[in-house]
């Protein structure tokens, strides 16, 4: 985004439920959003019931402005779409909550004020409402059930906006993984193994060692151990081994002879 | 999906409130998921108040199993990720809800039972139930805000797993934007406003005409107008061109010559 860009408003069209207008509100908060825009809300506004459902999530509450007609809400918007779940009335373009948000996100960066329109909770939005609109998303929801809430149909568009923001949203996570080990660890890892192997007769009968060896390197390399990781199998190797020595110290003691077994 | 393909289950370890039990069944029900797993639900299963709050998505609840581990909830998966919002403990691969829809896609078009994990309220996720699991999803929430709700970050997961689904969800509207005019039609109706615009004395200076019909022509092309509507728009040139003609009528009547504007 440019310095001069701003997200998406929200706007939402005669809005029944002040529980509800708070959950949007936390739903905008959580993907970057903050300019909510409230036509005719039934309860009038403010509605003290809405902060405690925006769950910490106040600034779009406390800045959110209240119009009277959708006419005046978008007013100053370049590009709106509305979501619906049943976009049969118009003859404006369907988008995808993806689709949507990769127009909005190019407009964005053109410096256009754009918006995103929900209809109230038990109506949804009138044909002439859509009619303002840019575009129609429609969230590709099952057929045979249609009944996602008001904030759950803005957590989906909001969730694709912020996909367009971050290229690379989960990149502050990617200290989880850290740099696989070199393959010459590797081998030093399946090299003891399969010598501590060898020793505890494993590889039964001896002709098929060369495919149980491939077998066993094949989940090690899929894991990409790191080097750290390398350590701590080889001390695992180690550890068992040794632990199967001192058994066989104690058999011995007994008289007991180590046979692979078949 | 190969017909023997079944959609990710959704497991719920150690769940709080029935109503944001029911909550999830009604987003799974929107996207195509049945199986819901219940991991030591806090206070016991079924419970009355989970039914009121899907909704109508009655079959997850009504089919819902329960199970004292999470071991036990996902043995027989070939896939389980878990989503949490904080994903810094482990060492597993962190994908976004797309990566990850993309690879249960995969696993189920193979054929292979696959999962998403969702932790409670509350705590969310330990770190050992996370290790369980073969990769973890992180929703791309905002850094100075991180609070979804369970069933607003269920509805993201399953939203993303639906579109893997539907290659084209929303071909069912594509009914909605019905076949564009034929070109000629449209210059038709180019032709028709042109004219009347000339001799309305529209285009002043003459020379400029030419950029003046672009101008006119672009959006109108835009719009990418249907038969129907060419028929509608050339029928409003007509009513506005008559009109024009019973004002100049009434002009001459009392005397005054129809100048075009400068």
């Amino acid at each position: 985004m440019s310095p001069s860009s701003v997200p998406p408003c929200v706007i939402l069209n005669e809005p029944q439920l002040a529980e509800n207008i708070g959950a949007v509100a936390r739903v905008m908060a959580n993907f970057g959003l903050s300019d909510l825009r409230l036509v005719r809300p039934r309860d009038g506004w403010p509605q003290e019931r809405a902060w405690p459902s925006a769950s910490g999530a106040d600034w779009p509450l406390d800045n959110a402005k209240v119009f009277d007609t959708l006419e005046a809400a978008i007013a100053d918007l370049k590009l709106v779409f509305a979501t619906t779940a049943r976009p049969r009335e118009t003859r404006l373009p369907v988008l995808t909550p993806r689709e949507a948000a990769a127009q909005l996100s190019a407009d964005v960066a053109l410096g256009r004020a754009v918006g995103l329109l929900f209809g109230g909770e038990r109506a949804g939005l009138e044909t002439d409402d859509i009619a303002l609109c840019q575009g129609i998303v429609s969230i590709p929801i099952d057929a045979r059930f249609r009944s996602l809430n008001l904030a759950q149909a803005v957590s989906i568009t909001a969730y694709e906006w912020k996909m367009t923001v971050d290229d690379r949203p989960w990149v502050k996570f990617e200290q989880n993984v850290e740099d696989p080990a070199d393959q010459s660890s590797l081998l030093g890892l399946y090299g003891q193994l399969e010598d501590e192997l060898e020793k505890a007769g494993f590889y039964h009968p001896p002709e098929k060692k060369p495919s149980m060896v491939r077998n066993l390197r094949a989940p090690l390399a899929r894991a990409r151990l790191t080097e750290q990781e390398v350590r701590t199998f080889r001390g695992v190797v180690t550890a068992l081994s040794r632990g199967r020595g001192r058994v066989l110290a104690k058999l011995a003691a007994k008289g007991v002879k180590d046979e692979p077994e078949t």
